[in-house]
């Protein structure tokens, strides 16, 4: 398979492409790396990264920012990352890109365990991947010929020093479990599915 | 109690003033009519509310707009009228009206049952949905000194008229028992609950 992944070099990035490279071709994209880059805040941003890949088997996202903070500081700016970013960067990907994904191809989003289960500080981040699956659940009844799914990890080990006060009594994964997730997703045939790795 | 309803003037906003009414002071808002005029789209008009209603004991939201449309006819504008709407203007009623609400007083915002069960030309409103009660949920750990939940009702009775054919096969529910779980919010002691009305 011809597999395009967005934010390739990021922790979970990093991981995917490695599971992913040993038996498909997997070209790169990101904000600042890799063979494409891609603001998946722009639309125009996305159809140009699109235009440059061509056809492609599946599309694996592993991108999106969103703000951790106190609700009580939280603004109107902070939660708009998170709604920009993470949750309709990847609906536009989807969007965009359902064109050029070739017939029974897929997408994989990556959401997260904060979903179902908040912490302190993570309002946006709850709404936001609450978002991504119900998005998915909902795009697979009309996207026929395309699957779509989600991959929903509890905090890595890898982060875990900068994102561990937020994550306390969390039982951490490493990404390459993580990367597992996206290999079921993109090497299986399921759509509208939510991929918990906990 | 002192109640503020926001879209007062709604199928549920109706029911919800109609049950309320019986025992405590409802106050009015709406777009374009009630006791005050509100647009939750546009933080100011939020902050006007506020401060023309003083202090509050609850805060029930019966309003919000989303766009139900074939995925692949949906624009980004489109999407942002349930991010910008339903979803957004619903936060910003809870983060500016936190500091009315008095102790043990509650937020009560609308959802929807496309949030777990999406049908088609839904997938704006599932999205949205669910992204609201997460936030609830998320909200409700770092919101100690009051409480918020969520309705989250299946198609009502009164809509089938409009919104019958995109939710063929569902039980609706007449606006009447959607209002009583606004009672159970308000006048309960939960926090951090879906209220689910199917």
């Amino acid at each position: 398979m011809k597999i395009l992944l967005i934010g390739a070099n990021g922790t979970i990035g990093k991981a995917v492409g490695a599971e992913l490279s040993q038996r498909h071709e997997v070209i790169t994209a990101g904000r600042n790396s890799g063979d494409y880059r891609v603001n998946i805040q722009d639309v125009q941003s996305i159809r140009d990264l699109y235009a440059k890949t061509g056809t492609i088997d599946a599309v694996a996202c592993a991108a999106g920012n969103v703000t951790f903070a106190p609700l009580e500081s939280m603004t109107p700016e902070q939660f708009d990352v998170g709604i920009r970013d993470k949750l309709m960067g990847q609906v536009h990907l989807v969007l965009i890109g359902r064109e050029y994904v070739s017939v029974r191809g897929s997408f994989t989003l990556i959401s997260g365990s904060l979903a179902d289960e908040p912490v302190l500080f993570g309002s946006s981040a709850s709404m936001v991947n609450a978002a991504i699956n119900a998005f998915v659940r909902a795009a697979a009844i009309e996207l026929p010929n395309v699957r779509i799914n989600a991959v929903s990890p509890t905090v890595l080990e890898e982060s875990m020093e900068s994102y561990g006060p937020f994550f306390r009594g969390a039982e951490a994964v490493p990404a390459r479990r993580v990367a597992l997730a996206y290999s079921r997703s993109i090497e299986g045939a399921n759509t509208g599915q939510v991929y918990n790795v906990l």
